[in-house]
């Protein structure tokens, strides 16, 4: 018989009593009534109850163990009798008579209870993360995520995508959020950086030829920790593909994400193909380029119904209506409760109406409107009986923040919010460029190196403004999976788009070089995406901190408290590296070390 | 039709003639014959031959473009004729008529040859690399280690293990090779560490209860670079398991050695199962414990029979002999050949003798051996007419060392040596301690965590210098993969250890804290190995240097050629960072930037 296990502790059935086992595990949990012990003996694969008889050697060895020691023991599989059958335990019609015990692992007291969630606060967890995630729920986390991301690396290189690494210890790149530095012992005074995303590498695989790319990629951001997003590093769905078109791309994250959110989502449903909705849309009809389609409502402009309006809260404004449909039955703290939710959200208040029976306009605002005003309404937004509508008025991108909110909030208030779906959508059709209200000045809107809908033409002939870019985000119930775009791969139109925003060639040449470098040899057209991993695994497990998603994370002060990281190094570390701490007015932040 | 393909550049058939289609690819290749153009056009896919007759427009587009131009082209599917096949190219039966063609990525003239090997620098070649990869040999080491990783994460997988990320800002470890720090911004004057290995982190997961984890883990060790390491990163097929004895990871990791090798080795065959050879016995037989098993010659410890000889050359010292068989045509050259081979190694020089027919002696020391060193050696070592025996005298390692050398030369030389094999073998049984020769002290010999055979009852009775360590290696064809062990899982056990070492407890808890904590809350037995992914991939592609089957790796000094890493950064951030540079003795090294 092996040395530690015939079996594991969660595979023995009906069909196995009276067989002679051996089973390994962790002491999860004793009861003791009258003298027989029953004990919970867990592994990675289950839970199977042990008895010990009063005046056995078993009963005596097993009786005074502290819960989590872990034990080997040599029993026998009995059928427990119909009656005591435990019909929630997949081992739940036999247990074992033990025979023998063998102690592999003592247990001192343990800090937090396993065996049940209690209040234990995160900064404990993580200091005993080891135990922690012995915890059924951080357990089945952990094998989720495990199982999501070997179920993405199946899927694309089933598509035809090849996972290609790319590299950890890399340059620091001119732009976008803060790298994390890494000084060279070799080259004095000179840093590595760790990527914040392997975005260059990825456009020099498919300069290279390698075609379709994707990479499970560890990124590495020195930003501030928030409950999406872990401080240090997270991991993206890396994807790169050559000679394809916007299309392309939407089509290959569609199957694989409609397959991994059916396959993990316990039973949630997603509806495929995801909507194409064009950014200025989505912030007119949503409020927001990160809509939550689960809310069955949709704002509508209203600008011009009240642009020669004698009511002044509303004429010339931005005024963006939200109808909500039957609501006659809402109590009037319906509407006093989404004017609060407005407030909360920035808002002075929030003008409303609702139409009665016969079409008689009642609340706070009913009465400056006029009848004009009231046809327009009713045909633009299809008005009826028991319909309410909620106004907001302002600068655009004001508004649509304050209603946007408001829209998901009334969604779920009046019923009109499914559950139990995923809703995707890809927003599109993102402008390229955008005015600096401040400066006057063209600047880029999002990505300089997406290509211009209309290449090099629209960027010669179209006024900046109007020019839309092949970028594109994934959206999941109102998350940001990911952005993506289809890559500027012709130098001439780099150059053009970047002098458009006021850089010369050699300020392009000097920021950017390495690529346009690249780009110069033989480039084919390629685009991609990163679908964030933990976003995904945090969706999936219906988590709404991503530590708990992860392993072994960083707390939200960006510090491993189970290893003690970061941590001081010696002097002598610190010159072989060319450094010296700098004294300089930033005070040490107060550290907690690891007990 | 697609915007830009139908197909690609690899699947057209002699079954697609007089099929319409559109391609895209590098225009790899282009001769003119009577003004009739012949283009090998390639993706990642493979080449395909276009045609372009003279006076078409697909003739004039076509001419004066560069090699490595990005096109799309429009066709048509023709049959090459019988006499015009080329049987070494799948698409060799059809060339595809050109009517249409458009740039879609224009090429500078480019610095090396994509479309055959030439003896441009390396430097060169890590500076461009986004063309070198272009270049076949390295597209298939690319292609060869993804799929090799491929198949480490399928077999893993299906032999129950899961795969779990580590930390890379980690904490650094008190011992082993040198850490990349990586200076926090919150915490001043703290750094992280990016980790060596995911030692303590996979030995947690165990503790945690995760049963068999793996990971195609990212390390890092600011070491310099060897043929076979790369400096900075590396990867390793990082596998700890619980509940396990060294032989349950043996059968593990022979499976999926066995299996990886006979798909990817070229034809190559595996021997299996791998023999399990001692560590004292390796390095008496093969004078290391990284043998050759491919050099089909063992050296024999004969210093018993010289033990109280005249021969003053041997007398009283360590003597390893190897004999030869068959050498009976090998002239005066090959002897002599070996001994310049040895004193390469080091050695004064190699003692030899050869034995004729009937026994007779012949060779530099024949003279000094008595008819009792004779009738020794010749039972000892089998001795028979045609043998040779070479001799090395000295202490025990050093003679360990040259005459293990001259063991695989004298087998390639002596037509000994197996070609076309991989020979995987298990060293087992390392001491658990050794002699300082220095200060006398007693030493742990490799690694301090590894289970000593016996437990603690061998550390509280046995002779340190006797106790064996549940730690193995394995090695093919000479390359060592990687270490592996049973691990000391128990306190009291890691206590004794560390006193026979010298080591009080309050060390013991200073420097390994944090692992002992988690031991002490039950740990089951477990143990593992890593072996190291790069050399697997370098020995499968038959690579002499490890940056041949990497895709971006640094240079031999520790730089990114292509990307300008490491470089400098402006002050601001090193005050962000709490750090200035250190302007001691340490002289910046000349660092060539890239253009």
């Amino acid at each position: 018989m092996h040395r530690y296990r015939s079996h594991t502790c969660g595979e023995l059935r009906a069909a196995d009593v009276g067989t002679d086992v051996r089973l390994s595990g962790w002491l999860h949990n004793r009861r003791d009534l009258g003298g027989i012990l029953f004990i919970d003996l867990r592994d990675h694969y289950g839970l199977v109850q042990l008895v010990a008889r009063p005046g056995t050697p078993a009963n005596e060895a097993l009786g005074h163990l502290t819960k989590e020691t872990v034990v080997r023991i040599d029993g026998k599989v009995v059928s427990r009798g119909a009656d005591n059958v435990n019909p929630d335990l997949p081992t739940g019609e036999i247990e074992i008579e033990v025979a023998e015990v063998e102690v592999l692992g003592a247990a001192e007291q343990i800090p937090f209870t396993i065996n049940a969630e209690d209040g234990v606060n995160e900064e404990r967890r993580l200091e005993y993360r080891f135990l922690d995630l012995r915890r059924e729920r951080m357990h089945r986390n952990i094998m989720l995520r495990t199982a999501v991301i070997r179920a993405m690396r199946e899927k694309m290189t089933a598509l035809g995508f090849n996972e290609l690494a790319t590299p950890i210890l890399s340059a620091t790149s001119p732009e976008g959020a803060r790298d994390f530095l890494v000084p060279s012992r070799l080259h004095a005074g000179r840093f590595y950086a760790l990527p914040q995303a392997p975005q260059q590498f990825k456009q020099l695989l498919m300069i290279a030829g390698f075609d379709r790319y994707f990479q499970i990629a560890p990124c590495f951001r020195d930003e501030d920790a928030r409950a999406d997003r872990s401080p240090g590093e997270f991991y993206q769905l890396d994807v790169e593909m050559s000679f394809v078109e916007q299309e392309d791309v939407f089509q290959v994250i569609e199957k694989v994400m409609t397959e991994l959110f059916e396959e993990f989502g316990g039973g949630r449903h997603v509806t495929s193909p995801f909507p194409r909705i064009p950014f200025r849309e989505a912030m007119l009809k949503y409020g927001s380029d990160k809509p939550d389609l689960r809310a069955k409502l949709e704002l509508a402009d209203v600008s011009d119904v009240f642009a020669g309006s004698e009511f002044k809260a509303f004429a010339g404004k931005h005024v963006r209506a939200l109808p909500v449909p039957a609501v006659q039955d809402q109590p009037r703290k319906f509407f006093d409760g989404l004017g609060d939710f407005a407030v909360e959200q920035g808002a002075k208040g929030l003008a409303w109406i609702r139409v009665g029976e016969g079409g008689a306009l009642s609340g706070p605002i009913a009465k400056f409107l006029t009848e004009d005003d009231v046809k327009a309404l009713t045909e633009r937004l299809g008005l009826e009986a028991g319909h309410a509508v909620f106004f907001g008025a302002g600068d655009f991108d004001e508004v649509s923040k304050i209603m946007g909110a408001v829209r998901v909030e009334a969604a779920k208030r009046a019923g009109q919010f499914e559950e139990n779906v995923f809703r995707f959508c890809w927003i599109v059709d993102f402008p390229m460029f955008e005015k600096n209200e401040d400066t006057g000045q063209i600047e880029f809107s999002h990505n300089p190196f997406s290509m211009p809908q209309g290449g090099l033409e629209a960027l010669q002939t179209m006024d900046p403004l109007d020019i839309l870019a092949w970028q594109y985000d994934i959206v999941c119930n109102g998350v940001e999976l990911s952005s993506g775009a289809i890559r500027n791969h012709e130098p001439d139109v780099m150059y053009k788009a970047f002098e458009i925003a006021g850089y010369s060639n050699e300020d392009v040449e000097r920021e950017f070089g390495g690529m346009l470098r690249a780009f110069k040899f033989g480039a084919p057209p390629h685009g991609g995406i990163a679908p964030g991993v933990d976003r995904i695994v945090m969706l999936l497990a219906d988590e709404p901190n991503i530590r708990e998603t992860i392993a072994f994370p960083l707390n939200g002060n960006a510090q491993d408290l189970l290893m003690g990281a970061p941590s001081e190094v010696d002097d002598a570390r610190l010159k072989e590296l060319h450094l010296s701490i700098y004294k300089g007015a930033a005070k040490p932040t107060p550290y907690k070390p690891t007990k």
